[in-house]
């Protein structure tokens, strides 16, 4: 069993966005063709932000996540009023811990605040982003906070037909990829 | 020999930037298989901001585009001090009537204010993007502007695997086609 990679795993617009302002996700087509299963079947673990937690637990979509644990990056959230999952305040401690173990890859959920932050501090190893064929003009950006410049390396990509979207992964290029790498 | 189409076609960073805030490139990997004389040869006509074309004067990258015509976008610049290029003020007339006469396409360049004036007013037929492995974070959107929802549908995609960019081609959906549909 291979070391666990922290994998984001998100749809955008080509534009750059991963929800409209309001949280919408209504511009995402359901292509019949993405095997959500073998999908979610690489992780054993959810990181998400409170952002995509409340959205998900608002519509109703936690229980799709099966048996994974999921662990809601927050600041603000009590996790005592949250049981369903595991509230912690730092991704860094828990990644490194769970990098450090065998298991299934972490799931980075949805992309903004979080992907900043744990991108910032080195801890992401894939981004896997489905390319939806719409421009938002505006919305919740893949990754909010201001410059950076971080190469990517194009691991794999396939098309969809159906919808047009195109599944890419690419590998963060750092300078130390630690036991990931 | 066909009607014009109008085609965007520029390098985007992953989340969706065309230049860094300063109007830098230096992030697009010159791609050796990338087939640049081919790719011009589809246009006879550059249609291109203020900022782009600002930029192309001060890198001397005019003269890279031969015999192209060069239409500059602006409300500011002085035709008589720019006799390189032919200055319009609204793109909208001469848009409809390069279409409405045969020629090669017309290549709008950079994508920015420029291409959201466009696609607002219904004058893009396709959108041909060259998805850079890299996350800037920051810089000039491709589409400013705010929220629209414009769907597209993806017509054809190549990898170049040396450098993992992306060439994605897209037709813009519109109710209404005109003579390019």
């Amino acid at each position: 069993m291979s070391l666990r990679r922290v994998r984001l795993s998100a749809a955008m617009s080509l534009d750059g966005f991963i929800a409209t302002e309001d949280g919408g996700y209504d511009w995402i087509p359901m292509d019949p063709d993405i095997d959500f299963g073998a999908l979610f079947a690489g992780y054993d673990t959810i990181l998400m932000g409170r952002k995509s937690y409340e959205d998900a637990q608002r519509a109703g979509h936690l229980a799709m996540y099966g048996a994974m644990r999921i662990l809601v990056c927050s600041r603000t959230l009590r996790p005592e009023e949250h049981p369903a999952v595991t509230v912690i305040r730092d991704p860094a401690p828990t990644v490194h811990a769970l990098r450090a173990a065998p298991g299934k890859d972490l799931w980075l959920f949805g992309g903004g605040e979080l992907l900043r932050s744990c991108l910032d501090r080195d801890l992401v190893d894939e981004l896997e982003l489905a390319i939806v064929p719409v421009l938002l003009g505006a919305g919740r950006p893949l990754l909010p906070g201001g410059a950076l410049h971080t190469r990517l390396r194009l691991l794999g990509h396939r098309l969809y037909p159906r919808t047009g979207t195109l599944l890419c992964r690419y590998a963060v290029e750092r300078a130390s990829h630690g036991a990931a790498g």
